[in-house]
């Protein structure tokens, strides 16, 4: 059976399969032929115009397809995406097929002007973009109604015939680049040009993320190290260091905006405007017309969206908030267990059990996050029968950032500003940030990577051969990732980053180690998560991205409220109360006045440093200006040819 | 001599009289000549190709010049400095020539199709850019050297030949616009689109802003009264007040971007680019490559600037601060003079003298503004001879709105935060807020608006003659308004207004009326200012504009100080001490929460409320979309040029 796979292979090389649709096994044979024939089918005739290949399995089975497409194609969709390269003059500019030969390194028998990912990304846009047109249902199955203008996959996957479409790996290409990236002990950056060849844009930003933040995390870590060493608990010591923070973390987030754009600029992200792509084409909606480009296109319901948000998701997340201060109140009581038990009886082993009950609660607070993750996914898809991503949507991940946010810091607040006990405090944040860092670096890259080594190993004894990676045909690579976890998105590593962030800014006076460990965490998640991208998950589509978008946000947001829990620390600390032994209120108002004087720095400063680089921004500039001019230019040509055809008639209005 | 101006009336009815430049008496014939020639003279030739004519006074002097320029002219000047019309589609567009048949009411035959404020914008943009050839220096005057790209009218008004350029008022429609605008007793808005008309964008944005304020300021005003007729002291009111005030104040200032894009998308400049301008014509620096456009243009040298401001600005500021302290403390001998006497003596002479010492401060704040104003404006042109244009730069506005900051709002702080008066600053604030409005109203426009009814009457009766104002000759007309005082622009007027929001918002609590006088005075304001326009100063050049600018920020950044103060006030007032008797802790506590609540609601508004409309949002896109497929369109075209230019040598390598 695989020789008419090699058959193929042989007499029509220039197919290179791309996608991997995967199709229910016992699929009708009508709806296949339907399915393919709109793939292959033409532009104009409402197809996708791409080639697809059948990969027959040993089984003889029918219900895998490679997708591809010729040179030509993958061109024009570049264009219809709106891919910006590079110019031959260096300038970034949105890629058109008449305009190829003014790109850099394009030449016609070039096939790796387009990366893979890149390529990937265009065939997944315009298999998603296969729209109903006259069919009321899917050939072979007239209970999975169709209505016009709606995305057919859409339709395949929320009715099960299609189980998935993922990006086949190169695994030329991903031995080169787990080499460069992890395969050798080296100092320096991380590849992240090749990253994004790979991955795409959204992946390679969050790595250089990940990069940026650790090496802007050093000089924390740095200076936190003495105070552990000396046990240096002078307040001006303390001030000092929370104030560097606070200034510092504010340099770090603005600085990163920057670094983004000169990065993302390189990429071409930067230009790509993304409000004139067509909505998700995996979209509820009735067809309507989009105000801005005047196609048709689905439209959306706001209104109803609003009414499920109000009266599903908040109360869900209240009761989810309810249950997590339960457990709050559990975890002290378990605390208070735990110090009496010490006290009693003092002894080696009591003072480790005394970092027991934190251990526990942060399992917990692990547990917690994803059991409410799977509860706002299922909400989200309620009602929708089958989810086709298990991405949470917008308005769920702002929920469950929040969520999340107080799952984490809601007992430590508790305890730094209810129960005033900082040592406890220390204590507690300490042991919450270890175990969380240890449990997420084992439960997303260490253990999906044992889980997948076992599977493959089962699979290649299965398949009674035992050859190395590269060795593989084509067959058993797609068995083999097909059977892979799916990455859902950069949303998740994140948070994490998020967290631990929140970890070493909220409380940084407190615990100056943080960074230290946040530091060491990050240099191990670089490797684990570079683990997962290349060895756990399938290859995800690559999603062009300019900004890492609501997080700049978000981090902003965690270090104003660092400044304020910090002041406020500070105030507590007894060394500060030495200070003001008169007076409580002198007291109070200095720390607030310092709190003001923070913010306000730490403003002024977000205000006067510029988001995007100087040379960036005239770039940026030079590219409107030309835009404008090209406008005019178009203007100019629109009135040649409609003062030809008015002439006549204009003629005649003047003689009257 | 009259008759050569109405022969030319005559003969060249085509030729309308729009911008008058008049040069010193005296001025070299050879100046003369050359000057005008190089208006005349053709684009190509480096001149500005517009249409000059001598007017001749019944002295027989021929120093002023009439400026004007043909209608075609007009419309290629109007491309040129990127004029934005509305089209037959209703679309606002960038005018060019050469698509001008697509825009509403264009005719070739209709001359209003600009109107007269945007014909005389041009002529002054196509003047100020006549720039230096190779010109060594002005011809019959050695000693005024030229260098090649430099402005020639900076050069010409630097050193005296050229005394002013303006343009002339349209008698009819000034008429017109007067009668719509204050000529009839009537309730309603302002004619802002004929304003706008009259006297250009950023005119009109700052009535259009006034009359927004008051507006908006009328709701407090409303709430504020009750405050003073039953003389409300109940703390729970004044937190009501304050926190209304507060809330308010935000939503206005979000809700005023939203109405700014609105007017500014009617008028079109809120789609004009103005980063691409050319700099500013009077501009001293080498040419270099402007390296967004790539036309060669004066360059910018910002480290010689910030060295002036290091060097020069700073100590100077910091003198004045430290001599408007010094008043201060007088101010404060003087008010405790003044309560010394009125304790010694009791009488309602005696308590009207409480007053006095508040309203000599007022006018002495009013001198240094003027002074320190005068002074730095001396420091700008400092080492370079001659001051173009009155108006501030920058860098001097930004230290001067903070010195009137400082200076009018210092005593207020003093009194208190560090006095805890709160019946001096409820005083204080009320005889400042009002002797400051009357000041202001009084030396802004009525002082003017007599000076000039003054010279009037002595000019007509120097002419004898007795006309009304339509009935004037063109000469008389120009030797009226040539002496008429020059505004400055909007700077002055908006930074009223700033500071009467300060006095309204800052100290709210204490002062439930100061809203109501703002209201009142601000009805007025319109009407003097509108008197100001049109009857005291020569008519402004028209000056495109998006939005008030840097007053935004300003407005804002008030806003958010007067959240704190407020907080602050009604934490001190002893109502609200009353209600936390035993721990003054808890109290400053609370306050510091209330306050932090109030600014994360404020940051939470303004970061929810849109600054656009969604319908102006979905305009914008579509430009921008319409002039990124115009881009792809333009290098289509040009690729096809360069195809056909390749083809014979990519068909050579191909074959290799």
């Amino acid at each position: 059976m695989a020789e008419s796979w090699s058959f193929l292979d042989t007499f029509e090389s220039n197919f290179r399969p791309l996608v991997v649709v995967e199709l229910a096994k016992g699929t009708k044979k009508e709806t296949i032929e339907w399915f393919t024939k709109r793939i292959v089918d033409k532009k104009a005739n409402g197809g996708a115009q791409l080639l697809v290949k059948p990969l027959v399995t040993e089984k003889g089975e029918e219900n895998i397809y490679l997708v591809g497409a010729s040179h030509l194609r993958l061109l024009l969709g570049a264009e219809t995406v709106g891919l910006v390269k590079e110019c031959n003059d260096n300038s970034m500019r949105t890629f058109t097929y008449s305009s190829r030969k003014t790109f850099r390194d394009f030449a016609d028998d070039n096939h790796n002007f387009l990366t893979m990912a890149e390529c990937q990304y265009i065939i997944k846009h315009e298999l998603e973009n296969l729209r109903a047109k006259d069919e009321k249902m899917i050939p072979g199955y007239p209970q999975a109604k169709l209505y016009p203008g709606k995305s057919i996959v859409r339709r395949l996957l929320t009715s099960g015939i299609l189980v998935q479409i993922f990006p086949l790996h190169d695994r030329e290409e991903l031995k080169k680049l787990r080499h460069s990236w992890y395969g050798r002990v080296k100092v320096g950056y991380q590849p992240l040009d090749e990253i994004r060849c790979y991955f795409g844009e959204t992946i390679a930003l969050y790595f250089g993320f990940l990069e940026y933040f650790t090496f802007a995390l050093v000089p924390m870590a740095v200076i936190g190290i003495p105070y552990y060493v000396f046990a240096w608990e002078d307040y001006d010591k303390y001030v000092m260091f929370a104030t560097f923070n606070l200034l510092w973390s504010t340099v770090i987030l603005e600085v990163w905006k920057r670094i983004c754009a000169i990065v993302t600029y390189r990429w071409g992200t930067l230009l790509m405007k993304r409000q004139f792509e067509e909505p998700r084409p995996g979209f509820h909606g009735v067809l309507g017309i989009n105000p801005v480009t005047g196609r048709e296109e689905p439209v959306y319901s706001s209104i109803k969206r609003q009414i499920r948000i109000y009266l599903v998701s908040l109360p869900f997340v209240c009761l989810c908030l309810y249950f997590s201060l339960y457990v709050m109140m559990i975890y002290f009581d378990l605390e208070q267990w735990a110090l009496d038990y010490h006290e009693e009886n003092e002894s080696n082993f009591s003072s480790l059990m005394l970092f027991v009950p934190s251990i526990i609660y942060a399992v917990v607070i692990e547990i917690m996050n994803r059991i409410y993750r799977y509860a706002a996914e299922f909400l989200t898809s309620w009602g929708k029968k089958v989810v086709y991503s298990s991405s949470l949507n917008t308005n769920n991940k702002y929920f469950y950032l929040q969520f999340n946010f107080l799952n984490c810091f809601a007992s430590l607040f508790y305890i730094a500003f209810v129960l005033f006990d900082m040592k406890l405090l220390r204590q507690s944040l300490a042991t919450l940030l270890i175990t969380s860092q240890i449990l997420n670096q084992f439960a997303e890259s260490l253990l999906p990577y044992w889980l997948q080594k076992r599977h493959k190993k089962r699979m290649k004894k299965r398949m009674s051969s035992l050859k190395t990676d590269t060795d593989l045909t084509l067959v058993e690579q797609i068995n083999l990732e097909k059977e892979m976890g799916t990455y859902f998105g950069t949303f998740d590593d994140y948070l994490e980053l998020f967290l631990q962030f929140g970890y070493v800014s909220l409380f940084s006076c407190v615990y100056p180690l943080a960074a230290v460990f946040a530091v060491l965490n990050n240099i191990t998640e670089i490797y684990s998560d570079a683990l997962k991208m290349c060895r756990v998950y399938k290859r995800p589509f690559a999603e062009p991205t300019a900004n890492i978008g609501v997080w700049q946000l978000a981090f902003e947001t965690m270090s104003v409220i660092s400044v304020v829990t910090n002041c406020i620390l500070i105030g507590m600390s007894p060394q500060v109360n030495a200070l003001f032994p008169d007076s409580k209120m002198d007291l109070i108002l200095t720390v607030a006045l310092v709190e003001h004087l923070l913010l306000a720095i730490k403003f002024i400063m977000a205000f006067v440093i510029p988001d995007k680089p100087r040379d960036i921004q005239i770039k940026l500039a030079k590219l409107e200006f030309e835009s404008l001019e090209a406008l005019k230019q178009q203007i100019f040509l629109l009135t040649i040819s409609v003062l030809t055809n008015d002439s006549i008639e204009s003629g005649g209005d003047h003689k009257r």
